[in-house]
This record gives C-alpha cells, sequence and structure tokens, in this order.
C-alpha cells in the first residue's frame, strides 16, 4: 500500500501540492499513484530532524548502529513479494533480477553490521605518553575515526536496491554514524516508499533517534540541489549521469561556503583488452563472454564494458563476427525508464555517425516499447584517439571495437583514456607478462583491474573498489561498494592526554571490543596496561 | 653558496629574466641574492619530467622509497650552518628554534622511512576466490593503496624546514610513491634552494628517477596558479593563508578539468575553554602556560591560541590580570616577514575595534623593526556570537577572551564556531565529566582534542591530526602531521584474478615483506598458502 509521501525522521508527510507519477516502461503507461514533491518546510524538517538526529547516533556504540542496519535487512524482507512486483512495473527490470539484487542489498547491510560488530575499521591509533622523553615529553595521543554528520544520498536509477534508498551509500553512511537524507530517485517512487518505511520502521524498532533517517521526494535536480546547497550537510554520495553529477560538483565546490566531500559515481565506459594469443584461442569463449557482459541488465550496469581493445590479427574478424552472432541473438530487454531509453537510441546513433565509426551490428530500433536493442561499433586507434567524444558513456548494450595496429598503438590509445571504474585484460600469463607496460598504463586509469573476467559483477567484499580516476568518480581515493566506503562518512580526530572515561570506549586502555589497534606502532588487540 | 637557479629533476637552471630577493626582517634590509622567476618552459620542463619520473618512480619498492627519504635527512644534516644562518636572516626565526625544526624535518623524513619499511601502511586487503560459491563463485580480490600521480607542494612561511621544501607534505608524497614538485617559498627563497639541493643530492645518490622531485621559484600566486591547472597534477598539498588557499581551492574545482584533491590548511583561531573550577585552582600557571603559548614564535603557528573561552566568575579578573602580567613581560620577537608583520597589526587593530571588544592589552606598535607585541583582547559571549568577523584569525600573537554567563551561554558560543585544528579545555576529571556536552561539542568542530594543555606543539607520530573541519583545511578526512598524511597522495586499487607475478609485492601470497594484511576480513602477517 503506498501513500506518496516523505518520510521526515518518524513522521510520514506530504504536505506538497505538487506531485508526480512514475511511468512503467514494462507496462507502457504511467503508474496510478501519486507521490507528493517535498516541500522546503518538509525539507527544512528533515534536516533539523538529522543535524539533532546526529548529535545522538554519532555516540551510539557499533553494536547498537549493526542491530539497526540488520534491522533493516528484516524489514526489507518482510515486505515480501509486494516489494519485487512494484520495482519490476517501476524499472522493467525482472523479478529474478530483482530478488537477486534484493539478497545483495540485505547481504551489503549485513557486512556493514558484521563490520562494525568487529570494529577495528575504526581505524584507532594510539601513541601513549612519554613523561621522560627529551628534550621534550610527549602527550599521550590517540586517534579514532568519527563520523562527520548528516549525509544526503542521491538514489540511482539502475540498481534501485542496491544502489538505492537502502543501498550502500546509506548502508554506509548509517554505519559511520552519519544520519542519511536520501533524494528518492523519481522513476521508481513506489520502491522508495517501500524501502524508506522499511528503515524507518527499523529506526523505531532498534531504539535509534528521530531524524536518523529521511527520504524526500523530488522530480528532477531541484530537490537535490536544495539538499546540497543545505550548510548542516557534511557529505554527500551520488550515483547517476556525467551531466547531473557535475551539476551538481559545481554546485558543492561554488555555491557552498563550506566545501564538503561529494562522491560521485559518474560515467565509465571500462576498457576491455584483449590480448591476440589468447583471443585466437578462446574466440567464440570471449566472444560469449563479452556479449553476455554488454546486455546484462540491459546494457544499465556502470561496470558495462564499452570499449574492446583488440590489436589487428587473422582472428580480429573471426572475433567479430562470433560477437555479432552472440549479440544479434541475445534478447532485448526493457530499460529502466523513458529517458533512458530515449538517450540509448540517440547516443548510439550519434557514436555511429562519428568520423571513422562503423556499424558492426545494430539491433532494430525499439523505443516504442522501451527496449533496447544491442549495438556494436567498431573504429581505428588512430580515429578513436582523434575524437574523444569517442569516450562519452552510451548508456545500454552497445559497445566499440577499437582496433590497434600493434602494441604500441595500444598503448597510446590506453594513455589517452579517461578515468575508468573498471579495466579489464584478457590473456595468457606469459602474454600478459609481455604486455606489463600496457597493463600498467591500464592501472593508472582505473579502481579495478581485472584478469580473464568482463567488469560486469562486483563482489560486495573487503578488497573491492567500485570506484576511480574521474570521470569515473569525482574523488578517486575511496569506493561505494564493499566495506571500505564506509570511510567516505568519517574524519580522524585526536584526542590528547583526554582522560579515560572521556574517550571514545575502542579507544579506551581496556579495549573491551577486542579491537585491532596500532599502538606505540605495533598492530594488537591487546589492552593497554 | 646560493645560485638562485630552480631545481628542475636533475637540473637547475634559470632561464628566466624575472627576478626577487628575499626581505630579511631580522635585518631590517634586502638581501643581496637574485632568485630567478620559472619561465612556462621551465615549469613545463618540471612536469614533463615528473610524468615520466612517475611511471617508474610509482613502481619502486618502499624500502628503496625509505632510502631515498633517509638519504634527504642526511644531506639536510650536511649543509650544516650556512642553512641554518640563511634561514634565520630570511625568517627572523632564533637559531635555537631552527635547530630543533630542522631535528623535526629530518625526524619526518625517516619517520615515514619507518612507515615504509614496516609496510602495512598500503591497507593491503585480500578475499580469495571462492570457486564453489553458490549461486556464483567469487574471483580472487586484492586491494592496496597506490600513488595518485605528480603533487604540487606549497611551501609554508612559518614553519621554514618543517612544512616547506623537503616538510611533512614532500616527505609523505615521495614516500607515497608520487613525485614532487614544490613551489618554493619567495620570503625563504635561500632556504628552499639549499633544501632543493639536498633532495636532488639524495635522489642522484640513490638512483631515483629524474624529475622525482622540482622546485619553482614564483612570487605572489602566478606560479601556484600555473601549477594547479595542469592536467598532470594529481593532488596539491598547501599551507597558508584562507585568503590565498581559497583562491586555489577555486582554481582546482572552478578552472580545472579534472577535479583533483586538494589539502588546503588555511585558518584556525584554536579554541581554549577554560571551566572554572580549574581556572580558580591553577590561576597563574594556566596564564603563564596560554601566554607561552600565545607567544611561542611570535604567535606564528597555525595552533595559536586565538580564542580564550572562560565562564564569568570571580577568577576571571585574577587570571586576566596574570595573563596581561606575562604577556607584558613577554620579549617581542621579530617576524617572518614584511606582509606578515603589516597584517599583524592591521587585523589585531581592526579586531580591537569591533564592537563590544575591550583591549586588556596591546604591546606597543613595533612594526618599523618587523617586531610583533603581544596583545589580549575581550568580547563578551553575546557580542562574539553576534560578529562572524571576530572569528577572522589575527596571525601573531594576539588573543581574544570570550566572556561567557554559564555553561548554556559557553555552549551557545561554541556551537557557533567555524572548524579548527586544534580544541583545548582546562578542567579537572570531575569538571570535564560535568562539560561532556560542551566537549562533545567543540570535538565535532575539531581535528585535535586537547585535554589540559594548549594546542601549540604538534607531535609528529602515528596518532596527531593536522587537520580539521572547514576553514580550518578543505579537506577534514586526513591530517597534514603524522605518518597518515601519507594517505593524501594515494587511492585504492583493487586486481581481480591477477596472476600472481603481476600483483604488487605487498598483495602476492607469500607476503615477504611480512606486512599486515587483511586477509577475508582476518588482520594477518602469514602468507596465503
Amino acid at each position: 500500500m503506498l501513500h506518496g509521501h516523505n518520510v521526515i525522521g518518524f513522521d510520514t508527510t506530504k504536505k506538497g501540492t505538487e506531485t508526480f507519477q512514475s511511468f512503467s516502461t514494462l507496462q507502457g503507461e504511467i503508474l496510478p499513484e501519486l507521490f507528493h514533491i517535498a516541500t522546503d518546510e518538509e525539507i527544512k524538517a528533515a534536516i533539523a530532524k538529522a543535524v539533532a538526529a546526529f548529535d545522538i547516533y554519532s555516540k551510539t556504540s557499533f553494536q547498537q548502529r549493526a542491530t539497526f542496519l540488520e534491522a533493516i535487512a528484516e524489514e526489507i524482507l518482510l515486505i515480501g513479494d509486494p516489494l519485487l512486483e512494484r520495482t519490476n512495473l517501476e524499472t522493467g527490470l525482472p523479478l529474478a533480477r530483482l530478488t537477486g539484487e534484493r539478497d545483495r542489498t540485505m547481504n551489503q547491510l549485513k557486512l556493514f553490521a558484521a563490520l562494525l560488530r568487529e570494529g577495528s575499521w575504526a581505524d584507532a591509533v594510539i601513541d601513549t605518553a612519554l613523561p621522560d622523553r627529551k628534550p621534550l615529553p610527549r602527550s599521550d595521543l590517540r586517534r579514532i575515526l568519527q563520523p562527520v554528520g548528516p549525509v544526503v544520498v542521491f538514489a540511482a536509477s539502475n540498481f534501485p536496491f542496491a544502489f538505492s534508498t537502502a543501498g550502500g551509500d546509506t548502508a554506509s553512511a548509517l554505519a559511520s554514524g552519519c544520519p542519511v537524507i536520501v533524494k528518492a530517485h523519481s522513476s521508481h517512487a513506489g520502491t522508495n516508499e517501500f524501502m524508506a518505511s522499511a528503515i524507518q520502521a527499523a529506526a523505531k524498532k532498534t531504539g535509534m533517534p528521530d531524524g536518523v533517517f529521511s527520504s524526500l521526494n523530488g522530480e528532477g535536480a531541484t530537490l537535490g540541489q536544495k539538499l546540497a546547497l543545505e550548510p548542516a550537510i557534511k557529505a554527500i554520495g551520488f550515483t547517476g549521469s556525467y551531466r547531473a553529477g557535475m551539476a551538481l560538483y559545481a554546485t558543492v565546490t561554488q555555491k557552498r561556503k563550506e566545501p564538503i566531500p561529494l562522491y560521485a559515481e559518474m560515467s565509465s565506459i571500462n576498457p576491455v583488452v584483449l590480448l591476440p594469443e589468447t583471443l585466437a584461442a578462446r574466440t567464440s569463449e570471449t566472444a560469449a563472454a563479452i556479449a553476455g557482459s554488454m546486455t546484462l541488465g540491459v546494457g544499465q550496469f556502470c561496470t558495462n564494458p564499452g570499449l574492446l581493445f583488440v590489436i589487428k590479427s587473422r582472428t580480429t574478424d573471426a572475433f567479430t563476427e562470433s560477437l555479432v552472432a552472440a549479440l544479434s541473438s541475445a534478447a532485448s530487454g526493457t530499460m529502466l525508464n523513458k529517458a533512458i531509453c530515449k538517450s540509448y537510441y540517440n547516443d548510439r546513433n550519434k557514436t555511429a555517425q562519428a568520423k571513422g565509426v562503423t556499424q558492426l551490428y545494430s539491433g532494430e530500433d525499439m523505443s516504442s516499447s522501451f527496449k533496447a536493442s544491442p549495438a556494436l561499433l567498431s573504429v581505428s586507434a588512430t580515429d578513436f584517439m582523434a575524437d574523444v567524444s569517442l569516450q562519452d558513456e552510451v548508456f545500454g548494450p552497445c559497445s566499440m571495437l577499437v582496433i590497434c595496429d600493434d602494441k604500441t598503438q595500444l598503448e597510446a590509445a590506453l594513455k589517452t583514456l579517461h578515468g575508468q571504474l573498471t579495466g579489464s585484460v584478457f590473456g595468457n600469463t606469459e602474454e600478459l607478462t609481455a604486455y606489463t607496460s600496457t597493463i600498467d598504463i591500464l592501472q593508472q586509469k582505473v579502481g579495478r583491474l581485472i584478469f580473464n573476467n568482463v567488469p560486469t559483477g562486483v563482489e560486495v567484499c573487503h578488497a573491492m573498489v567500485h570506484g576511480g580516476p574521474f570521470p569515473s568518480t569525482t574523488d578517486a581515493r575511496t569506493t561505494s561498494v564493499g566495506t571500505e566506503a564506509i570511510r567516505r562518512f568519517v574524519r580522524p580526530v585526536c584526542y590528547q592526554d583526554c582522560p579515560q572515561q572521556l574517550l571514545p570506549v575502542y579507544l579506551q586502555n581496556e579495549n573491551e571490543a577486542g579491537i585491532m589497534r596500532k599502538v606505540n606502532g605495533a598492530f594488537t588487540r591487546e589492552p593497554i596496561v
């Protein structure tokens, strides 16, 4: 049962008269529910509650926050099929995919809960006093990561669970001790309402402060811009288009008095380098893997393989034929929303018409039914290097083969690449070793370097980096997937000669939680005696 | 022997015809040596060399970098007295202070060398493959911190060694694997030349690549702006005024195509809260400690205590008298340069004339001899909260007493504070406990929270945080002092299913360096078998 309201801490309100509706690309029609756009008064209420909640929530124990995150996972499961059915309608994504994504989203919450229970993430570092040191004594100095303050999360359209209302940004910000205000994605506003209600219920059940979470409805850029300008907001997590991300970056850096961290994940075309021996040995398997990665989720993944680098050889044609065959037999899929579908055909046509670009395969235009068919383009490395616009992301199942004369030209082409979330290399070990310099170039461009695999499929774990140099993100220093994502919403604070009972518990001598700490330069879980 | 040249990797050049000279506030005269301002050609040469050096230097072992840093420390010591004498002339800082600062600077280099030799700083995190996991297998994922690319360091005037050419920014950037280009501070250009030559010599002796270090001369903002706009520069370390820092921030965020991390440490007035019981019990000792901190280094420290919060009581007058007595007997000191001295008297006079501000003590104007005399101002908390300009930094030995009616007003005043490097609280344990809510407010404003001590004196160690919320820095997520400073110049990179021999050595199964790693969620120094 959807109400179309905003979630303001423990309240639900719909004070605004402006409303919008979701359009179902699956059904080709507008869904009946009206969602009320947050008024300025509602925005201010959410901010005020987040500020008040921060004083309490930032001092909760890691165990308390873990219980909260686990409760969110439980509440999500409790929504049951109505959630999956609504999201299916709103996004066109099939139920099997959504069931898997729901699992992933619950697992993300549980992973952060486990990280909190273990506790070492907070990076406790202690240098004990040296009162007799000459020429000057040393004070007792203890450092730990502390939450920065209220965080705004922009929900993404392409992962309505995992990168949206209760997704990785929200989970990591809540884990860090920061209250969260979600700017709901208007193309799955019903999904958002279900998820926001689940978080609200979990917060109430686990005794979290009113305001630890809010979710606001808006259409277009207005709400997001307003939230980004609020002085009380201390960090922003965003996943979306390059254009929207850079508009937000301009707002944050030029219109705010106080700079804050903006983690905008935007545009990546995920180069895949196919080394010749391996391509010759495994031509059809490689083509099948690439086609599968290109069309997975109708190509609507941040890690979609947009560029395929090959060195021209007798295998090139065979590979191209295999890939075209695989793509032409791939099913077309319904896209997330109208705007994405329109952009897909526009962008792929524009790219296909660029100088030197050949269309190797182009599925029929199915935009009238909001479906995307795959496409494969081809360009010489020379033409690729000459036209930077060929690096513009085509969001959907379209990739471009970049044909290089030799290793030297391959390296030259890779050097012109913008920053990327991922870079993949297919090659056997001898070949990879011979191409070490090539791989080094690729490493400098990416957050994740993948060997003999496609870029789609982002494991949620400790070692993951889902981030990378600009423009894949605005801040390559961290990741939006995996436990390290928590670092985005904290800053180190040092306590000098602080009495034991006033220290954060994780810095006290006892180390009752038994976390790993660095004490006088050495790692230990022992108490300080 | 000074030459006035720029250091461009292993070359020294002075191609420009524009020159400048240092002015000695100590001698009241211009020093004879001419320093040649870097030409655009020289800037491009330094950039090109840094880019080329990065490919090599970023792949050096931690041991190689440690040897380089240790060699820099040795070369600095080898310069001997001519360095100290020149710096004394250029900065007015006494020889004893400079000798101590030189030690600190060498120790910083050695501390980073030790960090590198130990190796765990690189944050190696490994999740091994789970080929049999259902529904999907897990790849082998390994993450480590990698250097971002060439870094520009802006030398600061107030620590001609420790925050300048071979200071903490340079040491941490070189430790991380990034080449460094220093924008020399024009008020100690001779000091810079000595230091740059030492780094150049150490780079040659330890087999580092040409371009791992350069140092360029400039006056005013021109050179810094040019460097900040270079696409090849991937991070910037800056210590200086709010105005210069924010000009740099505007350049980096608005004029560069690619956003990069800017670590600008700017303005902090370091509030000190003096709780009533403790102030009553230790009136004169506290006054002496505050006076000493205010006048240390002629008040030219980022951590100078600019605001003293007291709750009005019968002790207030006695404390004020003691503090005034201590300040009036403090020796006046020569300031770093003409501009700083002029600003000091201007800013203290301007603040003294603000609404509600009383001048409790004002040493005579000694600007004709470039010396600063201390000053103490006073304001009610009500007037303080009403005038945000009272938070403008007065760089020099001037502080302001903020007199609060009670704890409630103290907390209200602290809530209006801008971000700070430090906040100090003087109080006995019972008093501190009673003021927990006050301390919590202060904690949210600062990078370092100090108990019963003055803010001056920044220990170089693992637990130090010399950073804080805006405007004390543009990026509160890290520190410019202590080992954690290395994190500013790295980003995480994840290797997926990478063959062992192509992995960075610290991620290989053997773990031959024996660093602490997080393997499948558990900390260990063991190899993976």
